[in-house]
């Protein structure tokens, strides 16, 4: 396997990252950080407040079309005008995990427009998913979204999240984290 | 949550489970082992010649009408008269990782019938689906099937296996080992 999959990331007071905010949206928050690194298959970061891991998969609702839109129009991470980036980790209820995947499909796509929300704001914010749920028997969320933008782009990224937190599928999310950071100059405090 | 659902499958000299057979069916095949053990969330099992670890999830491609059969219809484990098992670990080929969702559920049902074939041996077969490729950035596996049936059964059993190898879906397997069990009356060789 050439490109890594495991990602950890780790708040605390050293990173690449500054914290600008973190605030809660839906259930228990996280402990206030100042920075937060971002690390490819790191099994022992032990130095950090906290550290939440994800794993990057293949897709699980995205038809063959959105899927060639989505590697025509999406860019790489790490663009140098990115200096903003945000890490939203959610977790869904129970119940969504009950329905069966056309289910999800159908809520996710028909009646909350997800994929198609999303490609509104390409290629101004880049994205990478990683999914928890199955990493272990028991992690604090489900899902791990980092996105990566140009300060400019603020106002379309808050955009996309007001669309997508007003949908269908956001009913069935119970607890939800959106941590806004910058780039930071060095690595530490 | 109440239930467990990481689940590890440790090969060496002692176990509940005793091998009658391992076999490679394709790929690289397992070291031989005389016992299996079967454990729930045990993360530190060192004491085999390896572990093969799973986490049971979300249905990805049945149907609602198929969900509700398969409720209806199939055992639990751990049936005193299920006194063989099987572990069947695969792997699929990256090229199936590379098909959208609604392609790998035209190849699972509509091509190979997956879960029709497997409704058939309901009630006789009692199983479950661990998935393991999300688990690390590299685990040997993408699956492993645990099967329990009575001896009796055991023909019934090979039919399907051989129905599911003949499918369309296996010709994106590229690693399966086929591992036959019978419980032992005593834990250690």
């Amino acid at each position: 396997m050439t490109t890594s999959r495991l990602f950890s990331f780790v708040g605390g007071t050293s990173g690449v990252w500054k914290v600008r905010s973190l605030l809660r949206v839906a259930g228990e928050s996280l402990p206030a950080v100042d920075f937060l690194d971002v690390r490819s298959n790191d099994q022992t970061a032990t130095d950090g407040l906290w550290t939440l891991r994800g794993i990057t998969s293949n897709e699980r609702y995205v038809t063959r079309s959105e899927k060639t839109q989505l590697v025509e129009k999406q860019e790489a991470l790490g663009r140098p005008d990115a200096t903003y980036a945000a890490l939203i980790p959610i977790r869904k209820s129970p119940a969504w995990w009950m329905l069966t995947q056309e289910e999800r499909r159908e809520i996710f796509e028909t009646q909350s427009h997800h994929t198609a929300v999303g490609l509104e704001y390409l290629p101004a914010i880049a994205r990478r998913l990683h999914h928890c749920r199955d990493l272990s028997e028991s992690e604090p969320f489900d899902f791990l979204t980092w996105f990566e933008y140009a300060p400019q782009d603020e106002p379309a990224f808050e955009q996309l999240l007001v669309k997508l937190r007003s949908s269908i599928e956001w009913t069935y999310v119970d607890r939800e984290v959106d941590i806004r950071l910058q780039r930071a100059s060095n690595r530490s405090a």
